[in-house]
């Protein structure tokens, strides 16, 4: 897990890096056999705020940006939030090199 | 609508009070034949804006109070963020005395 590398791909450094650690931790991760004994947390906690801030950012600049009904803004949203462009600008940013992940998951993710 | 009584119940004065004025206006009130003419904007947009900031606020504060996994974090969002609780709030505040519905909506809400 590259943090250094990930940092420079989205143009922040953390004042607490063990925040950026893990949220790269994927919860399959923690069974694997020959897992980091220094990585014991998963990044379900910090999804779930993640999740939040990041639909209010994409809210909040629909609502700037379109002066359009609340129908067309959801559909907007739902266009940009959703598994598959995240996906993407995950791809993008490198992150899915770094992602603690077990070879399962990995697999499964990668044909989703 | 008695926009000085929201204020003071809210705790809030807003800079910009049209903003207020619209976040009180249900889609229904204007298709009312007796309506106010300076009223012709409804809340959804502001209601699709609102409903994403207190989406991030009650998750953050859950994140951080509670030292539990996620499932257990979006029960309890699930149980606090809703159209019922949110319902109770309101009236508390005396939102529902002050938003403008048409008739017919308003006997609709009162019976859900």
């Amino acid at each position: 897990m590259d943090l250094v590398r990930v940092q420079k791909n989205i143009g922040y450094y953390f004042k607490d890096i063990r925040l950026l650690r893990t949220a790269l931790v994927h919860r399959s991760y923690l069974n694997e056999k020959d897992k980091l004994p220094e990585i014991t947390e998963h990044n379900e906690r910090l999804e779930f705020l993640g999740d939040a801030v990041l639909e209010l950012i994409v809210t909040e600049y629909l609502y700037l940006r379109f002066n359009e009904p609340e129908g067309y803004l959801t559909s907007l949203r739902s266009a940009l939030v959703n598994y598959k462009t995240l996906g993407k600008i995950g791809q993008k940013l490198g992150l899915d090199e770094e992602i603690l992940i077990s070879k399962g998951e990995r697999e499964e993710v990668g044909q989703g």
